[in-house]
């Protein structure tokens, strides 16, 4: 597998993207992007679970079960959500996939839409349809960056991600860019984001590529435990590399995972505020469901990600937020170890009681900016890791202001 | 039923208070309670389901199981919450029993212990000891509120309440303390809060009158989502009123439920870096549970509380909050109002679309200090109330720094 330096969602073979300022909110800057395929595409995707989905999602949805064999485009807005804007949200929807499937000589129903942005809102129709008509004569391969940038709401930097594999002689890319710096919570998709490969790959076996990738890198991540009303990771094959990928593919499945926590990871890095990358791993509970739990706790919990923002090796904390998950475990055979890029590991409690560890040692792990949390709860064989940032003065900042 | 101003821990016949300064982890404030029934008490206790339990409560559940129906005193110290200290800690948990039972002249099971403020540190005894020792000789029925500032941590302000009760010709009192503005989640206790009541109650129907309170009460409160280590709720009988209550008595009921209500809307109040007092009301569930729910889900939420911070009625994340609960509903059939103190109640939502509603009257109730959301899911008769704060650039600050 190579990481294809500089790739995202146009690298794969036969994609191309263009972008327009469409000024739905942002003025001077590119606020639509549309990805189009040069051939049909496979398609699998996954969504929110919050009951207030988004009239993207709801649109989308629907064309997954009639057409995932037969995908021509994305079409994707920053600005506004489209969400909780009741049947005129979904109308207005579906006639943004006609605008664009005008302009793309294609059914309406290959066109698959996401929007992000201000919730409740109606979108600016007019101001759609004349991002679309800017933006298809742009159509290129060289447009992928400008498409990550296009998506960004409070997102400081763009976020892509790309890899080449060689299957037998032939090579194939998977690519891909993702936007989200809030509402990021491991359940189901968890912001937009976009990939594409030029393998070809029938739409039952994407889908199960794409729902074990997710799994282990979108799922496994959290800035502030809200899920969005709008979560949607698409995933779009359209086999212009010529080279069939079948069931069980290791490389393919490596691949396209590689590309999913390389966004993931970008997308926690960048969270609202966020100064710490924490990886979170629980270990020794009887199945793997349990420890993701008990991580997911620790991920979420305000006073643990404050600490974190502190620089404060303040474990308590940690303990406490593993203790209210809801797991049933013994707190006196519980063992905590930190580690940093540039330390060693350190364990601070064993057998459920304080070791004798140096708090200098401990505080010098806790103000890297990257740094890893292992927490061990029994003797059993599960396990699971969680990506989380902390809880920063910024982040207040970014959401007591800004009406997303 | 009659408010008690000024009434507290002590309000009740026959129940005494004294503090001390051990300078456990403060060095010129009370950091010692010691609360004393000149009579033997019923009793009955609730406490936190954390994993992690602390010493004390260890300690407090055993005491319990055996002596319900004989104790005597209640010992709280701040600074140190005894927890994550292994069993060395619940041996020093019982050690104070023992300092304090020698003390008063009683068993050592008669006591029962609370701790809150750091975790993992061992409880320093020879302070513990000498705090019991300066205590015993101030036991007062004056020192209510001074025992309800000793044991507070990052407390603000110390919570209080008390009513009394005419029962046929008989009067009888119910007053309580309660401490805890972090780590507040309705699951379970939730803070320390001690009540007294000289109402004589055997124990089980005691343990049935707390059981529904809390539920109503404490159980009701979010400020961060983190339910702690040491969360207990302790209530004491000593019948010193000489009128017995039976059971299903609804005015017992009705005033313990008071007393504990004014202590939980204290503990929101007063929430780390809190400047909001929100009641959160859903309803329109099939049951009260999927109701409690979604209340829960939007109480908790980051991006819905800095909204509340920024005074921005941002009810999409409201939306967003309640999608993301896990409780099935069609969006297409809610309604949101708000409301403030001094202002109509105002409809921002209809069957799941934005109403024409002026953005300044919404604002003008989200900028109050204590506002209102009622959030209609459906058609059904569930329904819950809960209470929260807002999350602000001080609750960062606190826990960034705080080592609790």
């Amino acid at each position: 597998m190579k990481i294809l330096m500089n790739g995202g969602v146009t690298s794969a073979t036969g994609f191309m993207a263009a972008t327009a300022v469409a000024a739905i909110k942002y003025e001077n800057r590119d606020d639509l992007a549309l990805v189009v395929s040069e051939k049909i595409c496979n398609g699998a995707a996954m969504f929110t679970q919050n009951q207030v989905a988004a009239a993207p999602v709801l649109v989308d949805k629907a064309v997954m079960v009639e057409n995932k064999g037969r995908l021509r485009a994305v079409l994707i807005n920053a600005g506004n959500a489209n969400a909780c804007t009741g049947y005129i949200g979904q109308e207005n929807a579906r006639q943004t996939q006609e605008q664009a499937a005008a302009a793309l000589h294609c059914d309406r129903d290959q066109i698959l839409v996401m929007s992000t942005g201000v919730i409740g809102v109606q979108l600016p129709m007019d101001k759609m349809e004349a991002g679309i008509a800017a933006a298809v004569p742009c159509l290129s391969s060289a447009n992928g960056n400008a498409a990550a940038q296009a998506i960004m709401t409070t997102d400081t930097v763009p976020k892509e991600s790309a890899v080449s594999l060689q299957i037998g002689d032939e090579t194939i890319r998977i690519g891909g860019m993702a936007k989200g710096v809030g509402m990021i919570h491991p359940n189901m998709a968890t912001m937009l984001s976009l990939i594409t490969t030029d393998a070809d790959i029938v739409p039952e076996l994407l889908e199960w590529y794409l729902r074990t990738a997710v799994s282990r890198s979108f799922n496994r991540i959290s800035i502030d435990g809200d899920s969005s009303t709008n979560d949607t990771v698409l995933l779009l094959a359209n086999g212009a590399s010529g080279v069939t990928v079948g069931a069980g593919d290791a490389r393919f499945q490596e691949g396209l995972t590689a590309v999913c926590t390389t966004l993931a990871h970008k997308i926690v890095r960048d969270g609202e505020g966020a100064t710490k990358f924490v990886e979170i791993h629980v270990s020794g509970t009887t199945d793997d469901e349990p420890a993701h739990t008990i991580a997911n706790s620790i991920a979420t919990s305000p006073l643990v990600k404050t600490a974190f923002a502190g620089s404060d090796a303040n474990w308590g904390r940690i303990m406490m937020a593993a203790g209210r998950a809801g797991v049933l475990f013994d707190q006196h055979q519980t063992a905590l170890w930190i580690g940093g890029e540039s330390a060693d590991e350190l364990c601070l409690v064993a057998d459920g009681t304080p070791t004798a560890y140096a708090e200098a040692d401990a505080a010098a792990i806790f103000t890297q900016s990257d740094f890893k949390i292992h927490l061990i709860i029994g003797a059993g064989n599960g396990r699971s890791t969680v990506w989380t940032s902390d809880l920063t003065h910024e982040y207040v900042s970014i959401n007591a202001d800004y009406r997303s």
